[in-house]
């Protein structure tokens, strides 16, 4: 990797990495967040004037897209035309100091501007080239057009979200994106590994469909399993029971009660003790069974009190249960605070902005509470070009 | 990392890393999944008799679990019980020889066993420790219990998925395993990379409940932008119109036209042209307004004629468009299948069952169509043993 490695100054294990960053709004972005998070730096290559497509994706505050704000936090920002010969020039300049060079383009487009994989690990053996698409560089979907909506209604979780005969359900974030976005970091730092063992760069092609496949879980063991399709469950799990959405006499609550000690004391705290001699309840199989008997059972007792009564009454029970919060919950619960994962940016027109912080707590570095802010289009020209030695073309 | 390097006999950038296991359930063992298809060698802790709770989840075939066979093929068991003196011994000694540890247990678990991360950075300071739990090592949550249900209600994502006013919807695979499975994965790698600059190992720690904040998208967005609380939006896309399913004449579709360009396209396509000089639709902001009014007019076009007409039609004009498949359709899709994406495992009582591959595809190594299949209780005892020079104890 590029640079000496200074613990003390690292922000991450990263540190010193150097990736080169083509990608536009959500996937391939996602992916150099993660990267930026753990460290690198991550220099973005936009299109000159318009720039990533998700600046002009809302949310807006003073005409900047918090949207865009929020994925590209630390990253630094320089404008080239890949079809202008000049800066195609610069570009290939920088990415011969780089390690790693991540792109969400339709496959074949980086071919056409003659920086295919084939070109560039020719001229840059070192370099990781890693690609995410809608369907990868492969089979016979490979140059279709595929967004997050696309792949999440081709790749199976939509038939396995919402409430049965109720119609299409989006899961609510763009998870074909960030699906993708998380399995392409995991990806380049498994290049990153092989480089350092060979001394070789290589390509990483994740494809937004097959991450889509990947997160299917029991449910393709359930089709090989019984033969029989699964389909939207609501809020149930498909195989525990109870392990679902609840009514209360206020807001809904979540109760996971995976086995049946744990649903022996959900029934004794909420005053149903005669449940557990039922034999229709006798095992998580039975229950799997009746479940809309026993649900209707369990809330007969759970509509008695409000959400607020009974949360504390089941932790003290040792029932995992939980309250099913909206974001600005989420934004301000004591946890999700403790663990630093609201992190903040200054940004030099709209002031600081709240946005989620860095999962992966590691112990030999410091997780920052606040983050430097998306560059504006262009902004680190001078910086960029001169901290790789690049004479700035005239 | 132990053992040589052979990238021809390797099955990826992983191979020769020693991964002990000591994860249950999905979460962890979704991570362990991941460095396995990277190349490591995944060695199953299991408590005796018991084992890994999935092996007691359906779907069945043969009184084996589905469920536990698609997450667990490749690793190796053996059967410990980590409160005997006696096996605690042999599994230190596996340690030793080990790279990495994973466990998913509730904070405290490690340390009641005197196999907290203190004890064993200590004693094997090079082993990497990463740890998946409900809400992480810290914070005020740290030892409550959590699955899945859990954080996905906490979290936020339930909010914001499901039709309005129509009750909690689940997103409908585990999203809040197996998105800190992924994020474990991507932490031990980081931590390898950490070992390989300074020799020491380190401690990931990864809570379910901060990867669900990290999956929330725009929705953090658009709560600090405008002060509203995001809700659920059906099928639609919160901010980019018209992005969501239709209705068609039999099977709903999606349509995700994300520009200007595309919606006019659209527009053509299904013979509505009038729509793109309609005032109420001249941008996407204004498509955002007025999304309930467009959704009516398009599937006023959209109802004459089948998804199976519609599809073909929108791909050639350049929309993206995709059925909404169910398991079975995805598993049989000629795109899933030319990427490698159904893998086959031969279980020596089951036979060949399918589950999911590979979803990073990386020059150097190959992407092997079949997988050993997941190992019974304590089955590779013996070869574990012997291959890592420990004498089994008598």
């Amino acid at each position: 990797m590029v640079g000496d490695f200074d613990q003390n100054a690292a922000r991450g294990p990263l540190d010193g990495l150097i990736v080169v960053d083509l990608t536009r709004v959500l996937a391939g972005p996602y992916c150099t967040l993660i990267l930026y998070d753990l460290g690198a730096r991550i220099i973005k290559i936009e299109r000159p004037e318009i720039g990533d497509d998700s600046r002009h994706i809302g949310p807006f505050i003073q005409d900047k897209s918090a949207y865009f704000m929020s994925l590209n936090r630390g990253k630094e920002s320089i404008a080239l035309d890949l079809k202008d010969p000049t800066d195609k020039e610069t570009f290939e300049k920088i990415l011969s100091r780089a390690d790693v060079l991540v792109e969400n383009y339709r496959p074949g487009t980086m071919e056409k501007l003659g920086l295919g994989w084939d070109v560039l690990h020719d001229k840059f053996p070192r370099l990781i080239y890693a690609a995410a698409s809608g369907f990868g560089h492969t089979g016979p979907y490979a140059e279709k057009p595929a967004y997050d909506m696309v792949v999440q209604a081709m790749g199976g979780i939509m038939s396995l979200t919402g409430k049965p005969g109720d119609g299409p359900v989006r899961v609510g974030s763009s998870i074909g994106d960030l699906a993708a976005g998380m399995f392409t970091a995991i990806g380049v730092q498994s290049a990153l590994i092989h480089l350092q063992k060979t001394g070789e760069g290589s390509k990483v092609d994740v494809s937004m469909l097959d991450c889509q496949v990947a997160l299917l879980e029991n449910a393709i063991a359930r089709f090989y399993a019984t033969g029989t399709v699964p389909g939207p469950l609501g809020s149930r799990h498909p195989s525990i029971t109870p392990f679902q959405a609840f009514r209360t006499s206020d807001d809904p609550i979540v109760i996971a009660a995976g086995n049946d000690s744990l649903f022996r004391r959900l029934c004794e705290t909420v005053g149903a003790s005669q449940l557990t001699a039922d034999s229709k309840y006798g095992s998580n199989a039975l229950r799997c069974e009746n479940v809309d008997a026993l649900e209707g059972d369990l809330e007969t007792f759970l509509t008695k009190r409000p959400a607020s009564e009974w949360l504390p009454m089941l932790e003290e029970a040792g029932v995992p249960c939980g309250p099913i919060n909206s974001v600005d919950k989420v934004l301000s619960d004591p946890q999700v605070l403790a663990r630093n994962m609201v992190v903040y940016a200054e940004d030099p027109e709209v002031g600081s902005l709240g946005m989620a912080g860095n999962p992966i707590k590691h112990s030999p570095y410091n997780d920052g509470t606040t983050r430097p802010p998306a560059p504006d289009l262009d902004a680190d020209r001078d910086t960029v070009l001169a901290s790789l030695g690049i004479e700035p073309e005239t």
